[in-house]
């Protein structure tokens, strides 16, 4: 099996989550758009939608509204396995939804234009911990 | 970037897909948990829980109630990325409601013992395909 976790390559790749966080809260479609990866079988299932391709994924973007975006992560999770791949997850709650919890995994592949996400799955349920 | 669906990567993992499936609507808990990466940072964000860890989503299985599993899947798209990784997105819909649509994201990583899930994530919206 490919080697785990190992310090360059996670550092690389939380970087990228990182910059992928704080283009989603300022709703930056320019970065989000290249962070993704650029293909036809890229596929991003959403809160309400389920996106197949890039162009779906892209067109979402452009139609999202800009406001009520901020969100706090919490248990974040990232991965890495071997030098080329990668998954994060994490879960994240709105101020406007507190009885909600969402749920954020992402797949990461390295390119020769940087780590692009290459599958997301976004969904958000009822938070059954009591800390909320 | 690591060459995407080479065929051969690409039928071992429809294979272990399939096996995981046939496992999946038949409660065959042994099975699926030997498709499962055993490692603490193996997440599986489920339609009702999140679960972390090899052994809370092991706990999981063998509480799950057995009935009402079956489901067809729809649009599914497995990619492998290399020799090593791979990404399976799914619908799916069961008969017992008919106006949600299911999404099933798994990457998939190859190991000593075989391909296993190293990430899951699964979630129910309300459908809003005509066809249905």
């Amino acid at each position: 099996m490919t080697e785990r976790d190992l310090p360059q390559v996670k550092a690389e790749v939380e970087a990228a989550f990182a910059a992928y966080e704080k283009a989603l809260v300022e709703n930056d479609v320019a970065t989000l758009g290249a962070l993704f990866l650029d293909h036809p079988d890229t596929i991003r299932f959403g809160i309400a939608e389920n996106l197949y391709g890039y162009a779906e994924i892209q067109a979402f973007r452009a139609a999202r509204p800009a406001a009520g975006l901020e969100r706090s992560l919490s248990r974040t999770v990232i991965t890495t396995f071997g030098q080329n791949t990668a998954i994060a997850s994490t879960l994240f709650h709105r101020a406007s939804q507190p009885a909600r919890v969402g749920r954020q995994q992402q797949t990461w592949v390295r390119t020769e234009g940087g780590w692009k996400v290459a599958a997301a799955h976004v969904s958000v349920i009822q938070d059954h911990t009591e800390a909320r």
